[in-house]
């Protein structure tokens, strides 16, 4: 399939994920918005599921970029950014807790990838740092991660709170130089 | 309503959403595993939504003291390690992915109360470890709780990964002494 077709089917995946829900999600849906034939997009997904679960990955709209700021300190504020406006700014924001939350309950919905692909990305941030010297060698990368963007989740997602401009700043304070006097 | 009735109808709501999730869940359903009248229960909770709100905060299955083991460390820890049996082991772990899961998808579902209910209780474990002079002043103890259950959460549920005996004791380490260098 041409990449421009498979990036019109990824949109209308995304955007009906993000107004209708996983449950008000169908291939039909997709079909009719992307104008592309429903029989044509099961050949290349067999299921709703493994069409979100690609799209989540592969589609322009959710495009990830790991940061290069030069510290360990910038690239970690600027994922904890990224994750923020990806759990917080309209359109992302809505596809991303749509697709998320259904994932708990449908495991067919597989997020393991959304999250294998992003961390397989965000290992060249501790790559670098370790180079530089910046991180404890003891320090396994996929914690710094999960402590950062489930922090973000469960600060905007779970407690409906804003997120202030300093709070990438401070996680990320709190995580490189600890709590502890 | 006698205290033992009301424990009795929490637990009937809580064992329904883990077993058929949010969607499945109806006040019939809670009426007859617990052998109270509908309507007794809609005129104390006018909606499944209030009644699962009610039910994470108080039902005795879902009980939570905060620990108090003398460092912050120790304290730390044991809240690591609550979140961790609350999120992967049954039957806790079904209620607790099916009502957070349909949270994110329900708004009058809401989660904040259980959150700001637990943090309530978790909040002494900061005072006193300021009062020991464990913390630094600067730090905002939501933000350790929301670094720390987020990581679980992250783990657990989104990547689906086994969470390591060690995982606590290295979460708290890194997030007390820092990972930087």
């Amino acid at each position: 399939m041409a990449p421009r077709k498979q990036q019109e089917i990824f949109d209308a995946t995304l955007r009906l994920v993000a107004e209708k829900g996983y449950d008000g999600l169908t291939v039909e849906g997709v079909a009719e918005r992307s104008g592309v034939n429903k029989t044509t997009i099961y050949r290349w997904w067999p299921s709703k599921a493994a069409l979100l679960g690609a799209a989540l990955v592969e589609a322009d709209l959710l495009e990830f970029e790991p940061p290069d700021t030069g510290s360990l300190r910038g690239d970690l504020v600027a994922l904890v950014e990224g994750i923020r406006r990806l759990l917080t700014e309209p359109p992302a924001r809505d596809i991303a807790v749509a697709a998320l939350g259904a994932a708990v309950r449908h495991p067919e919905l597989d997020a393991r990838r959304f999250f294998a692909d992003r961390f397989a990305r965000e290992r060249q941030v501790f790559e670098r740092a370790v180079r530089r010297g910046e991180l404890k060698r003891s320090v396994d990368p996929m914690l710094v991660i999960d402590l950062l963007a489930g922090a973000v989740w469960v600060r905007a997602v779970f407690r409906g709170l804003p997120l202030t401009d300093d709070f990438a700043n401070q996680a990320v304070s709190a995580v490189l130089g600890g709590v502890a006097t």
